[in-house]
């Protein structure tokens, strides 16, 4: 049986210690939060250009707008106002397979070297907005050039869709950046979950000044039961 | 009726806008996800002395070690570890009144210049720990100095803290530096939720590689039951 | 600091045990899945005219049509199909004070004997939609005499709803109801808690099948950030 | 695109109709919870045969003691006991593939009549503790037997089992008896999650009155960082 052991972090009464580190010493008020999501995932800090790309990664997934994710929180915020943590966690609750676990797909196939002619659907292409490009992966891969991080998995990336016709989209810039800075394809989620927790805090601060959860409730209602009132 | 209105994000073919700002072009490469996290709260970017303060707030509240919120996140990931967003969501549901909760009441209470007097249990002060002071908030304390955000309702969390003989701690000391950012109250528990976010993805990773969850299970049903298998 | 223990169930190689009884000989083919929530509630199992009342009380709370509860687990499902169960418990999280807790509160007021006067919201009382009175209600009183409930808590909340000129609402019946059993006050929120579980089953299965959160997502995000696109 | 429609619930002034029925004066007092989830995933009531089963089936999912369900949504009501329903959402968030995910594994094996030889482990099968038989499957196969449901695939169950020199665990014989019954399979995970909520509400009852969570946490946090602290 696997032993209960952990190594993130941990208190005495002088001390608080993250992940080694000494957290009022050595890392408030010298890194930002991005950077804090690097030390969890790797166990280290990032350098300079490591910072500027995973920040810029990150922020890419933090704010999409009117989403399903973003509607579920606040439909969830109109019966719960008191519990908006709540609220947060139906919010991601739905980032599985269809949304944002593409970058997952992305990150696993590129590591392993996937042979992608026998994928049905190959994971990070296509967008049905953004066409012929998407403009976050065109910014992403020139930000990677600035730091030094374009490298063999963006090649591979851009490849694959020339190959298929498909746009490279966002979700598949990311999956092949988080191979270029070595990150575990299981953590690659997670990146998305973290960022869109900052958006739906984001949506319900919105939601509280600005509701529409109501509406939307009973236009939907109005609409879906219609054919039954008659 | 409220109307179905956002003004958080939105997208043409060509154009990805967040708060009125252009993602790829104002926005990536050029902020960290803490920035990030202030845009979305304030609808602004924040300066560089905002920046630093903020992300020094958010990043106290990321790791916390094995906390009950943690481990909530864990137990569900060895359920469905095909569904890591809905253990970090299982994580974050526990984010209420008892933990992150005091941080809300802080600001509610300084920014509404609430009668401490009449409070059976005034927020964000005592620490079962970290006694005489809690080193967060003395770091915190000082990047607020460093950066010219201590101020009035910074001073006063202080005051109230020798008047009831307890130590401010870092949800005392985040409550009256979010005042101070001129943060709505209403946005500072998403502050503790968004930051654990974070924390938990860094869990759920640790838990993938090294997993206590399963040891956690057996240990506690047998405690839990051993007097009824006589 | 509190033992880790529980009584509720537990297993050896040939036994299974729940609240104390046997659970394939003494529980399997012989209770309903109501009567199985009163023991998980009470201890014991109920009786023929318990069990009647109770099972109409939680059958009340099942099925609402689209509810925000609802919406939300279906726009979970949709980016998550993969993981339902998430999607269920999205649906739970805004089970919150505005629509179930109501509940708790008419049981808690009722139980306390709290004074109405005071009150500025009375809990249980009105309906947006069932004037001059609920149906639910109704029934739900009609088999309570049936059954010899119908008592002084039910009696209570009438004369509250009329004093106060507004219908008792199902959860106004349902609280009084749940006193009138002798249910704790704290435990009233679950029955909707679980109530609801089932329906949002229901639910995903129907969105399964005949979807509908892709446009319901589609058109709220036109209609949102119409004003933002010209 | 799809339609906006729903045909489960729906109210007017007088009215309020599940699925067609009138809810006051065709379902109220007349079925029981396990019942109404029938009609819920049917469409139609069952009669008295297969409303025996259907609730043997369902009661059985509903306690399993301390699982890291249960402990989830405890650790989870420590830190928000406001929010109950957000505590039973984290204890519901777990039901993935591992536990309640083998029951629609075998009911789509089962319905789709796949080949068995190929697959490395087949869902339904073994038991930790329950060996050589598990008592609830006996009991349930007994109950099919009584109601008339007993049929080819329970037979090929205990074949497969028998075959595989394993057990059929419980939801090996409530995956078969989903077949039997006509159930979707895509409907079968949501019997586990269902029942499930049911008991959750349990434990959070016991937890409220009889607290283990901040015991839970304290011990584990202990053990988990002692390495640390020396």
């Amino acid at each position: 049986m696997s032993e209960i052991r952990s190594e993130l972090g941990w208190s005495t009464r002088e001390r608080i210690t993250v992940r080694g580190k000494d957290l009022p010493g050595e890392i408030l008020g010298r890194v930002n939060l991005g950077d804090m999501a690097f030390l969890e995932l790797t166990g280290r800090l990032p350098n300079e250009k490591e910072s500027r790309l995973f920040n810029a990664m990150v922020v890419t997934l933090v704010e999409h707008g009117i989403t399903p994710s973003a509607l579920a929180a606040r439909l969830t915020y109109l019966g719960a106002p008191e519990a908006m943590q709540a609220a947060v966690a139906a919010g991601l609750c739905g980032l599985g397979s269809v949304f944002v676990g593409s970058m997952e797909g992305v990150a696993r196939m590129l590591s392993e070297n996937a042979d992608v002619e026998g994928m049905k659907r190959v994971p990070g292409l296509g967008h049905p907005l953004h066409k012929p490009v998407d403009p976050r992966t065109v910014r992403l891969f020139e930000i990677a050039r600035e730091t030094g991080f374009y490298g063999k998995y963006c090649r591979r990336m851009e490849e694959i869709g020339r190959h298929k016709n498909l746009v490279v989209n966002a979700t598949g810039a990311i999956g092949a950046l988080a191979c270029e800075l070595g990150l575990d394809w299981r953590a690659v989620k997670g990146l998305g979950v973290m960022a869109r927790a900052v958006g739906l805090v984001g949506h319900l601060l919105e939601e509280s000044r600005q509701p529409m959860a109501e509406a939307v409730w009973h236009q939907i209602e109005d609409q879906a039961t219609q054919h039954l009132k008659k």
